[in-house]
């Protein structure tokens, strides 16, 4: 069976563009590996019109309930590559090595944390290492650890995870902490949170799970160990955008090329929308209304083909 | 005083404009009639994500009370001019003959209903002429009314006014009705609507109040009179642009011509957001979008020309 469309991701961006692609009777399936991406991990937001302060989940659960309320097929699983059928139409592959073939394809899948690419951090992942103090944070109580990453996300890791942990390390590449005032006076007065600048960190050991990690003081040029239970990442995110590489055009910093009207790429029939995309601004409300943009504009193009035939 | 930004408008991109605007500490004014325009006038929306259904006077009621919550300073009052200043900025003058001063204006008044533009219909407006079925349809308990219009808002009309009135006559100019088979049963089931086809109203009469119409059956090229109480205009919109003519450059719609990605208008320091601008889908959630992403350029043009200074 081939669907009309076939929405890749579950954030504000794919979730709108689910809505709409709904309520305009195409035959839709949405590949999410989750309903939690960014926005499921924000702790807060109070930029959302109409609502003045809700929990990333409570939220992103809000836009999966009421899409569940249109007639679409909704697979909890992870897409890994887009291609192009010999006719018309596109072919999905997932992660299960499912194959769902499309007329229409809609990229949302947001971005990823950056990875850290050090020796370790790939094998500890889930054993001490994580990219999510929301969801993690409550395991390491009692423990110590480092947080990587001096920006506002850094250090909003750290005070969320000063609320289980005895003691957390803020390692900043720099010389200088770029968070807001604010939120530096919050870790200061803590007590909890110690922050080392001009350090690299090198290597993620441990035996079974994370023990301790070696890192490099850049000013003193010399390597130091630290025992730690945990290593959470916050060096900023990269577009999730390999499932649709060498089928479209990316800008330089790796987002898909998009008309900003209509979310249609450098290859007629797939669409994207949200932050994979070359979008000014990343925001939640942004994101949505580009994924309502991009079903309109990818019903447009369904129309057109089915007519063509 | 002069204000970093004035935003023209209390719609979705307008107060979703005035939100990020005030959390990024602009000092700025927002300017609107009232907080109704199209979304307010909506009976049901239903694709707004995270809200299954809503009436539109509901949403945006919640969309301003949200913005209430931050350091903006609200007039209600009907922004009429824009005009450059000698200096760096605009002033933009309301009816009520006020002159306010920003940096920057970021322009969301949406769009006004299309008028009929026959004799009579300014005259009576208010006195039985009426662009907002949902605000005015029980002021016409027992009465005959016309629906101007046979499209799906000419339809939504007439099943709102059969709410309160005896009888409602939808005309439609052409020679077939553009309604979903689905409203036009639903109306024919009501047993109190009666669609006229190939008639184009000629004159709205009246003393003091609504009494009557003139109109011609281009059929038949025939005129007649009909005896009704009201007269509701459901024929479309336009944009609401007239405040910044001769400012920016307008596409051949009359709508404003913008970046899709920042909003900005051809005149560095005005922004657009929303219906009033060349945005390909008119939708409430893409209007949000494009207010937020237009305050964060606004901010951004802002902070260079203070920095210029």
């Amino acid at each position: 069976m081939k669907y009309d469309l076939i929405i890749i991701g579950g954030g504000p961006a794919g979730i709108t563009g689910g809505i709409y692609a709904a309520r305009k009777k195409l035959n839709t399936l949405l590949l999410t590996s989750d309903f939690v991406g960014q926005t499921g991990k924000a702790l807060h937001i109070e930029n959302w019109p109409g609502i003045k302060n809700i929990s990333g989940s409570e939220l992103i659960n809000n836009f999966a309930e009421h899409l569940r309320q249109f007639e679409i097929e909704i697979k909890e699983e992870e897409a890994v590559k887009v291609e192009k059928l010999a006719q018309s139409g596109f072919q999905v592959t997932t992660k299960n090595s499912n194959v769902f073939e499309a007329e229409a394809v809609l990229v949302a899948s947001g971005r990823s944390p950056r990875l850290l690419n050090v020796i370790g951090e790939e094998d500890y992942v889930g054993r001490g290492v994580s990219y999510c103090p929301i969801c993690d944070a409550a395991f390491f109580k009692n423990k110590r650890v480092i947080v990587v990453g001096g920006g506002n996300s850094g250090f909003g890791a750290a005070m969320e995870l000063i609320k289980y942990a005895a003691k957390v390390f803020v390692f900043e590449f720099s010389s200088l902490v770029r968070a807001d005032e604010v939120i530096q006076e919050q870790a200061k007065a803590s007590g909890k949170i110690e922050v080392f600048l001009n350090v690299r960190l090198q290597e993620i050991k441990g035996n079974n799970k994370v023990e301790s990690v070696v890192y490099n003081d850049t000013a003193a040029k010399r390597e130091y160990g630290l025992p730690v239970d945990g290593v959470f990442v916050e060096i900023g995110s990269v577009p999730a955008a390999n499932i649709v590489k060498g089928l479209v055009e990316f800008n330089e910093a790796g987002e898909i090329k998009t008309d900003p009207r209509t979310g249609q790429t450098s290859t007629p029939g797939i669409f994207a929308a949200g932050d994979i995309t070359d979008v000014k601004y990343k925001q939640v409300i942004i994101a949505s209304g580009q994924g309502a943009q991009a079903a309109l504009a990818a019903y447009e193009y369904i129309e057109k083909m089915k007519n063509a035939k």
